[in-house]
């Protein structure tokens, strides 16, 4: 790729091969393998086999980038919530909380490489302070739909709420471990095998 | 802390406030907190308030600690495993799983520095990747577990055992992201509802 540090071309538009979106995927695949903290700009330009210049038309900052994945993963959970949520307005909390776990891998299956990234966000900048916040967020709204269903009686009431909502996130989340789209394993087998296990058990009624 | 640069002192024998076992702990803490390749012996000297030469008295090298604690981790769930086989040899795979779960979280709880380290290894150098064998061949094990529990009709059969291990597995790290020793939770409270949400699920039966 030719050195197109002289173009001018307004920063949102792209350029042939490198649209925004191409920019985003690889630099959160770059941030994912070498960690965002360790990577520059420079980096990223050489991934993209561009001039340090012409990185700046496509992006102003790092941290746009950053910023643009972990929205991804968020309104993405965040859409993943409320649809499981309205898809089912007038039924149990259990039903709803059932849907939001298997929406989440989905979510996870389809966003894959924007979660690991959110997933490995520590809070060392603004951006990744208010990423943190509404994670939080969304952790609440699972405990107050695990005490909904713990109140109507469809959950176990012998585990405290805050450590069930932890344990089915902590579980969702521990598949950028290892699922891999196109691998052995297909997303909608993984989210019925994971609501399977966490709301019937393993063991057989 | 003065300079003790000039001290000969054997390696392996320690000095005053600052014996192997001290100086391992600082170094899994640094490492956890900023990362292992981020982290130089420079770094670790400072940490403990000693010269860049006196550390070396305490420690050959950055890797034989990173070693040290990744066996304090893998024997550890080594020994977690074979204790609750052991507990009960005649019992069914069924019981023999669930202790090895429960047993789990106890060591995590127990060497919650050392898991954590041992979960970020990536396989960045021999001993990172001799580490990471070792894990394969514990995951193994437990699939092994799982398929005897299966076999035996102790446990469902309609998921992939793969996938099982994994997921008891994901769950059961995912605990060091957020549980801490002397925090609201206690250790035995969380090994009974990691267990009780795998094998007996959330809804009631």
């Amino acid at each position: 790729m030719r050195d197109e540090g002289e173009d001018q071309a307004p920063v949102r538009r792209g350029r042939p091969g490198y649209d925004q979106e191409t920019v985003l995927r690889r630099a959160i695949d770059l941030f994912n393998a070498q960690g965002y903290d360790a990577t520059s700009m420079g980096d990223l330009a050489r991934e993209l086999g561009l001039s340090k210049s012409a990185i700046y038309h496509h992006v102003p900052s790092k941290e746009t980038l950053l910023s643009a994945a972990l929205d991804e993963a968020l309104d993405g959970l965040t859409a993943a919530f409320d649809t499981a949520v309205d898809a089912d307005p007038g039924g149990d909390a259990y039903q709803r909380l059932r849907g939001v776990v298997e929406a989440s891998v989905h979510l996870l299956a389809e966003h894959l490489p924007a979660v690991t990234l959110l997933l490995r966000v520590r809070g060392n900048s603004a951006v990744q302070l208010a990423a943190l916040e509404r994670r939080r967020a969304i952790d609440e709204k699972l405990t107050t739909l695990v005490r909904a269903a713990v109140d109507e009686g469809t959950l176990r009431d012998d585990l405290a709420p805050e450590v069930i909502s932890r344990l089915l996130f902590g579980m969702v989340n521990s598949l950028v471990e290892w699922y891999r789209p196109g691998g052995p394993v297909a997303a909608d087998d993984l989210a019925r095998s994971v609501a399977t296990l966490a709301f019937d058990g393993l063991h057989p009624r």
